[in-house]
């Protein structure tokens, strides 16, 4: 009786405690498994007190995600079937730009939030036509499709209107070619257009707002000006979308994934760095703003990243506080240089061993890989950080939410239910 | 004013639902990564089925904890300040069973429940004094003193009984030694004694019970007659535990970790197939016994293992699903035949391609080691599974509990919250 009446008393608190958010603000870590946000907690520890700190990360958790695609392509997804089943809550083929396995669009959260009236936008530092925003924001038999991918977010009306209010990225190869000049077309039909992140500090709120920032993806943030680029971008973003209706807006931490691919320790930091930043921002925002719901999840896990590796109980982020460029730029410094162990030293932050000497002393004048692969191995060994692809993993990643709704995502979800928890939350039956 | 009341309404309810659970089961995944739940899904899948099936795991999940030790051993942790942690709730050294950075002994969440009045007892694979349960159970410098580990467990008195009322596991060659019969010393003192899995079907429930089934851990779950041993062991102590005042209940899968260690797939697959059929049971038990609260979760991750590797998106556990025994198993066999390939084909449960019979024709009659890492090898390749150490990596991992008190363990916890909340359960301030 005691039980019964209690399951009673649960099931009518949650009803009286849940809500329906205004806004909605997904965030996409891509490529952000389990290892990566553990490892940010260590290595932004303060090492010279004696707990470890917490971070935004570790508040924000409430639970996993299975990443898994379509059966027809097995259970290591790709950022594009991931983007999809986040967007639509459809599983569909790796590849797939939210269409389902029989190639017909699904649609998506971001086009549904457009259908309802609110205002929407994707903030990323991936070209803006990458698979995780045109998962949310075209569809396309193929991620390859840049081109069409692009042409769409200006051809194809959803509402009666273009598809997103404000587009923060990178692209110029896709947005103004040869054969077309998208930035034109945009900016004839009224929307501003910036080019450097510093203008986003100057632009026009009543507008709509389309930025970039570079041909394809935008530097690594090790290597900006801005290495909070992202927190920016988010910035700038929320202020254009803000409006009595509501907005809904895609964030996407792009490069983790890359870094991943790269099995590039230093850059994967430098990308949570931000991340961090930005998620640290937006948690403020959801105070602020408590009719805003924050949710953040990876579409998988890249390059079988671990902390600790060799049969060594260890792992030393020390080491990577201190870079003063990513790896790939150290290591293109290094190249053109003749005083290696010198420079090498001074922009990875600490002395080197004499084997890290050697290491670098045999850096090639010539293969911009295989300096990057040195730079790379040094940092691995340092920290002891273990690697087993430059592909993907399937294993389930971690979900964050804050914010009116966000009882929603707690436990363990299937991908797919990120989307239909939005959809949902935003009123579609 | 509509969020304010919100909270309030929330921080009511929640303190309306709040129970104190009667018994505490609390289960170790030892070395279980996020990446070894989520394998087992995919393993575990009707692959006949559109869908993927859900897993005990998944509908248990409720969160992630951190598994750092004391800032003197970095990161990683080992089995023995993982247990310290989660049985203590204090952060120590590598190696120390339940003392602190000091090595004072720290009261653990089992000694508390027998301090209450409650039965107390452990249901592992490894052996009995081997780290995990002697972190619940014991208290010594170090992890390596099994000897002084097992004495304690006749000689050190806690509320004037011995500390633990039923102990199954392995252990006699610490239990029945030359200089000390311990297993004598138990069963004069009242204990029932039992060394073989079946006996536990007749035991006398009335009386405490000591059962013993190997030298040191157990065989691999798949070399065993009773594969699913780990839920027989916990089944058989619940039933001897059962009683008014209540009990704490330690089990370990232990050999999760052994597997790791070993990188072998195979067998990591078939002891997490021996924790979900526990884990099952474990989830009636409570719907049965509504005062019970099971909590499970790993000390660490073992061996870096990745659902993918080589830069291939493909994990394919069906090479897993046939084996007539554990790897290391096979190896021994196919070592003590001319007919290599034949039998390799025949224990592993599928047919071998050209490149696998000369992988398994070039298996040494006379070194274990090649030939098990030889058929460790075809899996993994089969299976497209990565590794990075034979050690521990630092990764967060899953946290999964059911029954009253069961919402405490939601979102991330560090590890020393997993013993916080049941002490604070089990009414200690
Ligand atoms: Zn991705
Ligand atoms: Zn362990």
């Amino acid at each position: 009786m005691k039980f019964v009446s209690t399951v009673l008393l649960s099931t009518l608190c949650m009803a009286a405690i849940a809500q329906e958010p205004k806004n909605v603000i997904m965030v996409v870590g891509d490529g952000m498994g389990p290892a990566y946000t553990t490892a940010y907690r260590y290595f932004a520890d303060d090492r010279t007190t004696p707990a470890v700190e917490q971070t935004v990360f570790d508040r924000l958790l409430v639970g996993m995600a299975s990443t898994y695609p379509a059966r027809v392509s097995g259970y290591v997804t790709d950022s594009a079937a991931g983007a999809t089943a986040l967007s639509t809550g459809t599983k569909t083929y790796n590849g797939a730009i939210a269409v389902d396995v029989d190639k017909e669009p699904v649609q998506t959260v971001l086009e549904w939030a457009k259908k309802q009236g609110m205002k929407t936008g994707v903030a990323v530092t991936s070209q803006i036509n990458h698979a995780t925003p045109a998962g949310y924001s075209s569809h396309n038999e193929s991620r390859k499709n840049y081109n069409e991918i692009a042409d769409s977010y200006f051809d194809r009306k959803v509402a009666n209107t273009f598809v997103l209010d404000v587009m923060l990225g990178g692209g110029w190869n896709y947005f103004k070619r040869d054969d077309r000049d998208l930035v034109t077309e945009f900016t004839d039909a009224g929307y501003q257009y910036v080019d450097t992140i510093s203008a986003l500090q100057n632009t026009d709120v009543s507008k709509p707002l389309l930025g970039l920032f570079a041909d394809k993806g935008l530097n690594w943030a090790l290597d900006m000006p801005d290495k909070q680029r992202l927190q920016t971008l988010t910035q700038a973003a929320v202020k254009h979308l803000e409006n009595d209706k509501g907005f809904f807006l895609l964030v996407e931490a792009s490069q983790v994934d890359w870094a991943g691919h790269s099995n590039d320790v230093g850059a994967a930091m430098g990308e949570m760095q931000d991340l961090a930043q930005t998620m640290t921002w937006l948690e403020q925002y959801v105070d602020a703003h408590p009719d805003t719901l924050v949710v953040l999840t990876a579409d998988h896990s890249t390059g079988g990243f671990t902390i600790g590796a060799d049969t060594i109980y260890k792992w030393e982020p020390q080491w990577l506080e201190n870079l003063k460029a990513s790896p790939f730029n150290i290591a293109k410094q290094v190249m053109a240089t003749n005083n290696k162990v010198a420079l090498a030293s001074e922009l990875l932050g600490f002395t080197l061993t004499e084997d890290e000497k050697s290491l670098v002393n045999a850096i090639d004048t010539q293969d911009e890989e295989i300096a990057y692969q040195t730079i790379k191995t040094l940092l691995d060994l340092r920290t002891n950080t273990g690697w087993t692809t430059g592909g993907h993993t399937g294993v389930d990643v971690p979900v964050f939410a804050k914010g009116p709704g966000s009882e929603k995502f707690r436990g363990l979800l299937n991908n797919t239910q990120v989307a239909d928890n939005i959809f949902t939350l935003l009123g579609r039956k």
